[in-house]
């Protein structure tokens, strides 16, 4: 595998010309940009760049609206739902994660399920928009299914990421940004491209016998929850991806469980919907809806501190702070630019003569 | 072991003439004994009247308080923060998701952390309450630390559970109620009398080696978070058991991670606590803060219904809707009674003598 290093500003110029050729408002290709170019910044390469063709791809079936009237459908004082008129959901999330803050700045919390929604990227990054403004943020989406609930033996979950986002004082903030599967369906690609076996319970194969084989999904086999096994607590696991969906979808009146529809443009949508596009679920609380900042913030340095300075097993292995990892990424990756791999690269500049600019 | 069948008003009239005597009001003698006995009702039988002597051990200690005065220290239109005076949780937590719930009839939604409490029962209690106004409710706590985040070799964490509840139509409420850890204490305990090995990720020995030994935690090793492992997820177990612990108690001033105050009498709390007792975090939405009840609800029937009818590997067990165990539970027990196993009944009856009130 060989990786080609681009600067931030280089990909970022690239990104926003594919989202204006699609026909995209300035703001939305910015923001939709942002958000891509974050994903790769904090070495979530899966989320980044790679999925731009995909986002296009979409767009060509005309499953993706280029230019949605995104609108507040139904709302209270502290919730609302929110029509993403089938756009971006790198566009649509931004616009409710921002009704959540104002909502939390004027009553200290603010909640808001979205319908009608596409693929918004990483968690991480609607979550920290709240962080900027002293709140604890949380973002949810489901996505199409993947992920064999506790004894099933069909595809019924997404890996349904949750995250929580909380701000810090002298740390950076921690952020919690996890999908609800045991493995998520990106780390069975790489084992595939490297032709290498997968730990025991991350998948199994389609007659529901647990496979160590990476390809097993593409054979009919399923994704298995956090917890791998019933022994394990693959219920837990099974039982958060179903509040992500709940929550998400339930709630705003898009597709949930089997009937989501999926990322990949080859595969059709049901046929039978239960609702519009995919879900999502943002929330904001302001900190000091509960003790002034400051506190929070010291006492959270504290916990930071004891944790990164506990007693490990292994002397070389540090305990990780959720969200520290992504942040030193980001630091690195603003100064040395962003390794892309090659077949990405390639199928950027494929995607780039297709709609007529200039290529990476 | 043997069980003796009480039925549920014998153990409701024994629960409470043990909250009286050790001093609580009628008010809060009856509403802990609803959350215990509720405990044993759903099947929970480690958080029911199991626990009985453990409260009244503490109380001697002078660790509870049976006559607390309960406040709101901090608030904002839809978020508070609670002292629960050194209360017992039992009381402190429905006070507390009680002002969630009204916060959430006026503005939509409602989230309270609280400090300064102790162990508060089942979580699925304080979320079902919710329920009943049409809302979700979420339910969290923090407890004393066993639990090791991944690749430390010390116990930060609690079993933290987290405990989301909505309602439905036709179908019992979704209720997901479960410890971010691999398996809680209570499965080692059974393994332990049993005699019986457990499966491997369930814990680590003092040396950080994974074990299938139930003693191990015992002899200074750790429960594992949900995940067992890193190749399984259990940064991700951690990273729940995080979030749990900071919106409890890094939130409210309470007592987090190696700092939170044993549940056991027989261990001393840490002699430099970072805050006031242990921590809980409550919210409540309204579902029609977000669209109409009755489409959320048919909508969760739906979805209910298709994971109960999925196609599973054993056509012997189906998938199960989280809560739908517990609420079978309850309905069986409210008519046939509520077994105890005799060790239970023995300790039962020995807090009796030494409180002099009638054996069970």
């Amino acid at each position: 595998m060989n990786f080609i290093t681009f600067t931030e500003e280089r990909l970022r110029e690239f990104t926003f010309s594919v989202f204006k050729k699609i026909g995209c408002s300035n703001d939305h290709a910015l923001l939709a940009t942002d958000v891509l170019i974050r994903s790769d910044l904090r070495g979530i390469d899966s989320h980044g760049v790679a999925r731009l063709s995909g986002y296009v791809r979409l767009w060509e079936k005309q499953r993706i609206n280029a230019t949605p009237t995104i609108r507040v459908v139904h709302e209270t004082p502290t919730t609302a739902t929110v029509d993403g008129d089938a756009g971006l959901g790198l566009v649509v999330a931004p616009f409710a994660m921002k009704i959540a803050i104002e909502k939390a700045e004027k009553y200290g919390s603010g909640w808001v399920s979205v319908k009608n929604s596409n693929h918004f990227g990483i968690a991480g990054y609607h979550a920290l928009m709240a962080v900027e403004h002293d709140m604890i943020g949380i973002s949810m989406t489901n996505a199409s299914p993947l992920v064999a609930p506790t004894y099933a033996n069909e595809r019924l979950l997404g890996t349904n990421p949750m995250c929580y986002a909380f701000p810090a004082g002298k740390f950076p903030p921690l952020v919690v940004d996890m999908a609800t599967a045991a493995a998520a369906n990106g780390k069975l690609e790489i084992a595939q491209r490297a032709n290498k076996r997968i730990p025991d319970g991350w998948v199994q194969d389609a007659a529901g016998n647990n496979s160590t084989d990476p390809n097993e999904l593409k054979r009919g086999g399923s994704l298995l929850p956090l917890g791998s096994d019933k022994d394990h607590g693959s219920h837990k696991g099974y039982g958060l991806s179903a509040t992500v969906d709940i929550l998400s979808s339930v709630l705003s009146g898009a597709n949930y469980g089997p009937w989501v529809p999926p990322f990949v443009s080859f595969l059709e949508p049901p046929t039978d919907p239960v609702g519009e596009g995919i879900g999502h679920f943002f929330g904001a609380m302001r900190v000091d809806g509960f003790r002034p900042a400051e506190d929070f913030k010291s006492h959270l340095d504290n916990w930071i501190s004891r944790f990164k300075n506990a007693k490990t097993i292994d002397p070389e292995k540090k305990v990780i702070i959720p969200g520290e990892p992504e942040y030193a990424f980001e630091q690195e990756r603003k100064v040395s630019g962003i390794p892309i791999i090659d077949v990405v690269v390639n199928d950027l500049n494929e995607l780039a003569d297709k709609l007529g600019i200039s290529q990476l």
